[in-house]
């Protein structure tokens, strides 16, 4: 084997020859070389990748199978398959909408803890302790500790407040990474729980059971809640989706077909894309945002129509149940309503959004790069043996950091909605944003504010909690304010009401548009960010300008470096999926990136004995072998229907025939002289020609979800190409690709 | 050729040898068999279907030659493209919201002429002539025309009422009739003005540029505005969609490449699909919903997913635009609006809903099955001479029994508006629908208007208009509140306030879930469908029960027939269109259903000369021959390829020379024998094993555009089987395929 590239095997699918089973071989018993283990009742192991065509042929077999009875009880058993599926899809919406709603309590209650407690109940937050009063009475039943303590120095005061602040902030965030560290039955993936790439390669047919234990989803919540109450940049959105998957996984292991593998591998996993939808129609109070997040961002476009139908199912119900719980007490979903301060807009303020979009894109591009940059360092470095203490650590510089400026000390959440809103004098000011005699000393804060969370947050990657990209918007928008009302008879500033009182620029909302930009520059998503933006703002108005900030990161980011943060990270980690964009080749053909003819480990046919076949499967973990005489192609002899073959047939009487793959007999003598395995030929293999252009062939694999494709010429084979070759092709432009492969257990 | 089922065609794509040529022959020059026309500057005549992975190579090569040249100009030309695809998509945004704007205003207008006129100006309508007056001052300016004629007797003045009403109604859809008929340069399709089969089979690769001219446009909208004002049952939607598809061709035709057709075809069709989505996102006010019945319903699954974003754009464009016009005075984007009368709902209501479910999938089904049986019995009968008198008295009939029963005198949209809202006491009562002691009156009027409306619906399928199914709704809500009412303190009805002045039961909201259900039924439409009453109606709270009633409607409706109206209309016409469902091949393999061996039109190698060729080529119409070499296979020669081969080389001196189809000389005198034809050989074309399940082969075709594959087992050819094959299969369960295939001009 050592001379060849592995075609594509169980689980060393890269041209480097890294085992992933090697990379995640998480349980102890695991040796590939051992037939036993390859027959044993789980099929596919953590690691390798699920084989979708044959998966599917299994599950039309099962279906067809059950209709052909035509008795009562096979209606019933079909229908039941149906509900059960559904009863997941409903089950995980109840219970992430709820588990989403009172991790929001959670997090709030531990959030406040690090300032303050309740007078009237040690379990109420700041804000549902102060409810209940007149406008304008002041709050005294939430004491700040030093309050608490009554200590009258403003010097001890301090001192005090920060201390505990800090203190706690670190408690929170050491606990959340001893738990995940410890308990975590998977790799702990240091701090950066970025968990979409997992995701995305589970619903691409990757197999990572362990990833999904109800174990995970404990760990996961708990870490979360901790983690976010610590103050450290991380956003919900991911582990909700993570929790959300590891609920339907849950769910689903309730009934026993699901749980015997055979047959649902396809179906589990088109339960765990509609529930990662309802995980985002939570984490960002948006349901038609997690369908179209899901369509576009986890592609589940690969996957059936009936996938979006569950998706809007879950999102809906997780979305209606989480309001049901209503944790903010405002029977709003949304956690950020825009006040409709300007419903209109001008045509000069195109200028500052394309500014917000340009910023947006060059940000998130530089961002992916430092996150990339740190991960690796850290990987090589000495933090990668003590993430415990990197994790303390980067709590106490958070904490005491955040502590110092006003804008950061607070929930990230919190800010952003502060953030988001325009100044009203009715409804007090926040921090002194709206001072309008401090404007300056508030761009000025902001946008310190925004570099402390650029910081911490390409350390730390998450995605909503982010409030940097509010920041700049904000700041923007206040600056646009500031030149417009220093300004207002300039050429550009016409179409404002000459009224100087009615306000004419709203910075609040410019914030959306910085926040929705800097996403849109390092995820690269675009209507599934605007659905979201749009369902979070709640107006049609502001879709427009929301648009032209996402587009224009997008633009400005890809210009500087194709691929989103979860696909970098993907191909860090060096899963096996294919993302789903246009691949253009430069006119190049399958010639120059398939696996030649000469390179191929190879059955020929009327040579092998069945004894000569085990050792090659016992060789080489590859999951077909094509079959030749020759060149000339007889078909692809998948491992599985060979080894039970070999299971079957393998005796000393059965020694000394040969091999072949067809059942016509030539001659009497053909059945003493010759075994037939023709059955073990895969009947669902695609053949083309080698000049197939390059972006066609991809595009077949990103479909159709295949697992190779045979070129041949005239019936002669010329070689092959695996998801795995495609996958490095796609990869190709990327320097890191598998820089994080193994893990750090 | 008689004695071969036709391979794949240009234009004659079934196995019933109807030319779609001769179907669709718009001018008089075509003829087919004369080379010349063939190669003439336009590639794809009407009727015939574009070969996308060829069209998609093309395109590919374009974009690669731009870029390799890498000069300053190159990259222009690169923005350049860009700009112009969305320029049309902005265009094209801009133009359908403010043309639906436009016409929902006309056809206002146009609608309450029926019943009156505005003594302040004769243009405006009756809500825009009495608005600005107090609550409970009596609007003076609105005369009906008894008062404008100063009639005094009452039945003198119902007699002139009703006449001059149905005298109108008869003149508008007259004048449609005689507009769409002489003007429209394509086949007056009766009355059925179903637009979206043909879009989706234009979207699916089928060429028909006459439907999309700017004539068509322009008679199109003002056949939609009188059609729809003269009371006939016709809804909005499709002729929007058509009208958005004709904008974005014509903005398109202003772009040279865009009308020099070559290698833009797939842009085209991508830029109609994002057009599609603006033209739903007006006719529903729903930008979400646009976008995601085109993912859903329009099966742009198999597009990129580029289109999402254009569609995005194009929908929130064609939204806001539609607002900025705001031709409802409202600055809403809703028509039907809902009153949040009960927010809440209770467990027991899941009865009706379910029940509305059931008899929306059951009216459904019934409906498509007497939309078909009117079609054909229209197209059998001596009413396919008379298309305009059949118009005329269908209209003359629908204003007669329309104006007898009061809920069907007022226009669709209006009622339905009406229906929608909760009773409110402050608000006023709509024709006495709020009657607390005229309830069972009530009941019976609106069960009654429903059954008129499903008889004419049936005659004139439209989608939105079709008010039966909010009567029908609003009508099961009235009696389960009124049960409710009876025995307030019965077990099931325990969990409403026991205040008997609270409402339990909210009727107008009942008449939402009917209008989904039964919508559900009719088109089998679910997430879009669900997306768009969210959007209507506003409130996330009423996503579950339109959700359960959409479910319980498709259910029922695919177990009374599989296919949606859209589809059962792609069948009858014979549009070579594939439904993205999932097909159940009950084990059938592709052997089943292949063209064999022995049928095919074949080029043996060797043995033709280029002149046999020819003639090959002018005998039959297919558009790909495969080559072989007895029966071993060479590969797929395409019709294009060897006819303009045959162009440049065709000459005595080649003559006698015979075709071989590789370039590699076996010796010396081969180049005096033989001709090298291996350039006209296709690079992308499939091989597969002849084993491959059915459901295999149609997801391939579905998913990748496929127009032909090839079966071979060991490099011999076993058979083909090109897109109508694949068309044929899944439509081989419904009866009257191709019925409706030859049209009446």
């Amino acid at each position: 084997m050592s001379n060849h590239r592995p075609q594509d095997s169980w689980g060393s699918w890269n041209s480097t020859n890294v085992h992933e089973e090697e990379v995640f071989e998480l349980d102890e018993t695991g040796n590939l070389q051992d037939p036993a283990i390859k027959k044993s009742a789980v099929k596919y192991k953590d690691g390798s990748s699920i084989d979708w065509l044959q998966e599917e042929a299994l599950e039309r077999e099962r279906d067809h199978a059950k209709k052909s009875q035509r008795s009562i009880r096979a209606l019933l058993s079909i229908w039941a398959d149906s509900a059960r599926v559904w009863l997941v899809v409903v089950a995980t919406g109840i219970g992430i909408g709820v588990a989403g709603a009172w991790l929001d309590v959670l997090v709030k209650w531990l959030g406040d803890l690090r300032e303050g407690r309740c007078q009237a109940g040690f379990f109420h937050n700041q804000v549902t302790c102060c409810s209940g009063l007149d406008p304008g009475e002041l709050c005294t039943e939430w004491q700040t500790w030093s309050e608490y303590f009554d200590v009258r120095y403003i010097f001890v005061q301090s001192l005090l407040q920060s201390s505990i602040y800090v203190t706690l902030a670190v408690a929170f965030a050491g606990s959340a990474a001893v738990l995940v560290n410890t308990y975590a039955p998977y790799p702990f993936i240091a701090l950066s729980t970025l968990e979409f790439p997992e995701i995305k390669a589970i619903l691409g047919g990757y197999v990572f059971d362990a990833f999904l234990t109800p174990w995970t989803l404990l760990i996961k919540a708990l870490g979360l809640a901790l983690a976010v109450a610590s103050g450290l940049s991380l956003g919900k959105e991911g582990p909700l989706v993570h929790v959300a998957c590891c609920m339907a996984f849950m769910f689903s292991q309730f009934f026993k077909q699901f749980k015997h593998n055979e047959g649902w591998f396809i179906v589990k996993r088109k339960l765990l894309a509609a529930s990662a939808a309802a995980g985002v129609s939570v984490a960002f109070g948006s349901p038609l945002g997690g369908v179209i997040f899901c369509l576009e961002e986890l592609d589940t476009f690969a996957l059936e129509s009936d996938v979006m139908w569950r998706g809007f199912v879950a999102s809906a119900i997780a979305a209606v149940s989480f309001q049901y719980v209503d944790p903010f007490g405002t029977s709003k979903l949304v956690l950020f309503q825009v006040t409709n301060g300007g419903d209109t807009w001008r045509a000069f303020e195109l200028i500052p959004w394309l500014g917000l979009g340009v910023i947006g894109g060059v940000l998130g591009s530089l961002m992916i790069k430092l996150n990339v940059e740190i991960a690796l360092y850290r990987r090589n470095s000495v933090l990668n043996e003590y993430p415990i203490v990197e994790v303390v650590a980067l709590a106490a510089i958070t904490a005491a950091v955040g502590f110092l400026v006003v804008f950061t000390r607070v929930q990230s959440s919190e800010l952003v909605a502060n953030l988001f809103q325009e100044c009203d004098p009715a409804k007090g000011d926040y921090h002194g944003l709206c001072n309008p005699t401090a404007m300056w000393e508030n761009i000025f804060l902001l946008l310190i504010s925004a570099i402390i969370k650029i910081a911490f947050t390409a350390w730390t990657f998450g995605m909503q909690a982010s409030t940097f990209r509010a920041c700049i918007g904000r700041a923007v928008g206040m600056l646009t304010s500031a030149i417009q009302t220093s300004y207002p008879t300039a050429w550009l500033f016409l179409s404002c009401p000459p009224d100087p009182s009615i306000r004419c620029v709203s910075p609040g909302f410019y914030s959306v548009i910085g926040a929705s930009a800097m996403l849109g520059g390092v995820t690269r998503m675009t209507v599934s960010l605007v659905v979201i933006m749009f369902e979070l703002t709640g107006a049609l108005s502001h879709v427009l300008p929301i648009m032209v900030g996402v587009m224009t990161a997008k633009w400005v980011g890809d210009a500087l470096g194709k691929d989103g943060i979860y696909n970098v990270w993907i191909a860090m980690r060096h899963y096996p999926w294919l993302p789903p964009v246009d691949f253009n080749d430069r006119g190049q053909t399958a010639a120059d990136a398939m696996r030649p003819f000469s390179t191929l480990v190879m059955i020929e046919e009327d040579r092998l004995t069945l004894k000569d076949i085990e050792n090659l499967t016992n060789a080489h973990d590859f999951r077909g072998f094509p079959v030749v005489r020759g060149t000339e192609l007889i078909g692809l002899a998948t491992r599985d229907k060979l080894l039970s073959f070999i299971d079957l047939h393998l005796s000393p009487e059965t020694n000394s025939k040969k091999c072949r793959f067809y059942s016509q007999k030539q001659s009497i003598s053909d059945e003493f002289e010759y075994l037939d395995l023709s059955c073990c030929l895969e009947n669902s293999i695609i053949h083309l020609r080698k000049e197939v252009p390059q972006s066609l062939l991809v595009r077949m694999f990103q479909k159709m979800n295949l697992r190779q494709i045979l070129f041949t010429h005239r019936g002669q084979l010329d070689g092959m190409m695996t998801k795995p070759d495609v996958v490095a092709l796609l990869t190709a432009h990327f320097p890191h690709t598998g820089a994080l492969a193994s893990s750090e257990s």
